[in-house]
């Protein structure tokens, strides 16, 4: 997988965006012994500088896995044919024990470069293992394709960790950061406490709103705001969490040239870029059989939305990736891809808190890709795509069964641009105009692993009398007694007060972690809750 | 290895610590969902709440490695036989990958308690897998045997990663941490970008000395330091890290009292706990052969000088520790012990920056220490005392072989009541009161990895023409030169004015990872460089 950069250059030298960072960034010194590193590599030199337990103590003598092959996740022909025997197939084939390949990391290589726990269960640079950072950052170019040709690559242990990072590299106590109305909410529990307020902008069915953005930096007040205009966005574009929403490449080119206007570095955090679903299609008119594993390697990766990196020409985006979502979280490893001076800050941040990722996480992500090899990784990545598109589907399409779906005849204020699909009883009543009472209504994902229902609480008979926020308490808890657990919609809200009041009533389903028998009942708990829950205050209303 | 803390009660609730929590700490808050945390647990319950990946994707259906029996560093008396088939004997015996043992951890546990990837591999508590949880508990307890009884286990991804929560959690910006006047520069590192200022206290063979801390404490002047007197004391007590400094129970007793005294909290790092060497007797007084390994388990425990947690009754010391040394550095996987409430915070912060360690690591060193069961593993930790304590005596042997050494015949005002032995040129000059003039000196270690060596250049012949500090800097420069790296002293300054004032011509060695052959190199190296250093000066001004 070689780098493809045509066209990208250096960033030019007039663009520094070196006041992007914080005091503390600043006051990060490089270690002393870093400035006699040239007496480091000289070959024969004898250290005895380094605090390093002898790796003769390291009671592993190799780490062994069994890993799944790439395409265990690839449909095959053969258990898609319908012929007699194709049950007696199935039993031969799929993901069994013995199709899977034995990788082993000896603690001493036989040859210098080789992977191996010598090195990579020793103090280590920050950075990660060579094969590792040199994996990744072909990986990166040939995937995200950066605007520029000196971008770089720094380790992290999971992106919360880089979002951690990142805060403390560049957001000072008392500054505000720009993210979408609704957001994951581990981001500002890392960002609150140290006195770093969230910015709220407005989403739609592509996820932050770029009219909506502009308007809250033209027409910043510093003084109203009591805190200067916001230097940096914490957005995740794809799947977004908790919305599933995916930006195009448009709204992408446009939020970029705004952020370059006001001078905004764009923090893109991606967990759920390899989980591209496509549209949800009614089952009724699913006809197409292409599924991404189809696809040849050009395909695939042309077919993924572009990252922010594609359109940076001025080194403002910070990118964060991990493995979590495409080999396991347990890794706790990701990278950081962004310009080189504010790598070099996370670096020396790394040094003095995580350090690298852990070996073991290290040698085995790598002997695994090492294994697969780029093509193959693809293939893996393609398969997860077609996974969690079966598992979307699949969830959609049990609440297509349980309650009365129409697409929504004309844009929702709350998502303009998407196709939306408004759920009803089927038995339930009408409305005084002669529609049904919608229950809820939702964006169907065409990336990662949420649905993100509104509900319509305003039809709900005690609407006036409860108020919608204290009935989407009490639904959250019919649906956890009824034996549900969904995540409520108010901790998914940048600020609380202000969506709360908005519009209340929202909850975020994954689909991405039960098995199919579970999303069934599941669903059935869901519908008969959400029914009942109308019924009985109409009832007792009555 | 069950818990033995007879006589000790939990913390009195009228001692409250928890005004030592830093405004950032305070302001974490508690993740919403956790206040729903009753419904999560119930039996049958359908989780659609949490972004987790399926475990029918992490690519590894197993993970296995090889590790050395926990007796590979125990000393074999066939080894050690000296008849005439000794060495065919050698040949079958010792650390060859035929005394290793397989261990495999699966995706899928056949018990769904035992350890397994499904669980480790997936997002989990940041406290932690609950097997290794309980092993560190359990360990925690038997050899460190705190002061109270609800003490808590927190994981965290290395001290590093340890020492910079800690700040995180108990210092505001424009305070001061109580450190040695030579300590660990990483641990400065974290806290002087954040505006937290080390104030260095004197030293002895012991470590801190504790009148010298009883001074800065009850002298401090808030208005001439302009910052308030310090509530934190960060410490490395065992082979601290430059001087290789071990300090004994009587002064751990002051220095805690004193703590008591002024409400200062302890932050106890001991990655060299289990590298306790004892005192370094000179190679023809070297009678006895007893060694860790020959110890009872109890003995072994009752030979190692008390953690502060054994004084602890307040629940005002914080100790690090880590498998850095004991497993491998790379394993990124240690844990704070410490009060239930400095606890809770430090989790809050790990959910919102690394979360838990690695997966792999966490199920490769649970798997491991249950393969060796307790006593298995207080075996494998004695043998890594003998392998130390044989480095240390290799490293200081051959110092003897190439320099004059003798002990100093009055304590020294550096090091007080330690044996500290004054090195000088076997065929070197004679001061003018006929003694030898001293090239270097030093405390032979009792524990850990460093020897810190004074050089002596008063009495070099360009003293007066260059002055200590550039003496210092041009000798390590003819080292690097010659061929070996050692650790400059003037980087391990905590004070790098006033330190450098006092006594510059400091040098940390390290040897604890060079194999013996390189040692011998290093050695000569050192001599032949030493010597010239002086004889060259010599020459030119002669």
């Amino acid at each position: 997988m070689s780098a493809e950069l045509k066209g990208a250059s250096t960033l030019p030298e007039a663009i520094d965006l070196s006041h992007h960072l914080s005091v503390v960034a600043r006051n990060r010194v490089v270690s002393p012994l870093k400035n006699l590193a040239k007496y480091f590599g000289r070959p024969g030199m004898i250290s005895l500088a380094g605090g390093l337990p002898s790796p003769a103590y390291f009671p592993f003598d190799s780490v062994k896995a069994d890993i799944l092959n790439y395409d265990s996740y690839t449909p095959k022909p053969a258990t898609e044919s319908q012929g007699p025997l194709s049950w007696i197939l199935s039993l031969f084939s799929g993901n069994d024990s013995s199709s899977t390949i034995p990788i082993t990391v000896p603690k001493y290589p036989e040859h210098p470069d080789d992977v191996n726990l010598a090195s990579a269960l020793q103090y280590g640079l920050a950075k990660g293992i060579p094969q590792l950072q040199q994996i990744i950052a072909e990986f990166t170019a040939t995937i995200f394709r950066p605007g520029y040709s000196n971008h770089t690559i720094q380790l992290h242990v999971g992106n919360t960790d880089g979002w951690a990072k990142i805060v403390s590299t560049l957001c000072n106590p008392g500054e505000g950061i720009l993210v979408s109305e609704w957001t994951y909410p581990s981001a500002l529990e890392t960002t609150n406490p140290l006195g770093i307020s969230p910015v709220p902008v407005s989403m739609d069915g592509q996820g932050m709103n770029s009219a909506a953005l502009r308007e809250v930096l033209s027409g910043w007040d510093e003084a109203a705001r009591g805190m200067p205009r916001p230097h940096v966005m914490y957005i995740v574009p794809v799947g977004q969490n908790p919305t599933g929403a995916t930006m195009g490449a448009q709204r992408k080119q446009e939020i970029y040239d705004i952020c370059v206007e006001f001078d905004v570095i764009i923090v893109e955090d991606d967990p759920y870029y390899f989980l591209q679903e496509g549209p949800y299609v009614h089952p009724t008119q699913r006809y197409s059989n292409v599924k991404q594993t189809d696809m040849s390697d050009d395909q695939y990766i042309a077919s993924l939305v572009p990252s922010f990196l594609k359109f940076d020409y001025q080194g403002r985006v910070v990118r964060l990736d991990t493995f979590s979502k495409t080999i396991a979280p347990g890794s706790r490893t990701g990278w950081f891809t962004c310009n080189p001076i504010f790598a070099e800050r996370f670096e020396r941040h790394a040094e003095t808190s995580t350090q690298g990722p852990s070996g073991f996480s290290q040698v085995l992500i790598t002997k695994t890709l090492i294994s697969w090899q780029a093509t193959g990784y693809l293939q893996w990545l393609k398969g997860l795509g077609v996974e969690y598109t079966r598992r979307r589907n699949y969830f959609i399409d049990g609440l297509l069964d349980k309650f009365h779906l129409e697409l929504a005849s004309t844009p929702q204020t709350l998502f303009p641009g998407s196709v939306r699909y408004i759920a009803s009883d089927r038995s339930g009543y009408f409305n005084e105009k002669g529609s049904r009472k919608p229950l809820f209504s939702f964006v169907p994902p065409s990336s990662g692993m949420f649905v993100w229902l509104q509900f319509h609480f305003e039809d709900h008979p005690k609407f006036k009398e409860l108020g919608e926020e204290t009935l989407e308490m009490q639904l959250w808890i019919k649906l956890a007694e009824g034996g549900l657990l969904i995540g409520p919609g108010n901790m998914f809200a940048a600020n609380k007060s202000a969506s709360s009041a908005s519009y209340p009533g929202h909850f975020r389903i994954s689909f991405s972690n039960a098995e199919d028998n579970d999303l069934t009942k599941a669903i059935d708990i869901f519908a008969k809750v959400v029914k009942k829950f109308h019924e009985d205050a109409r009832i007792v209303l009555e």
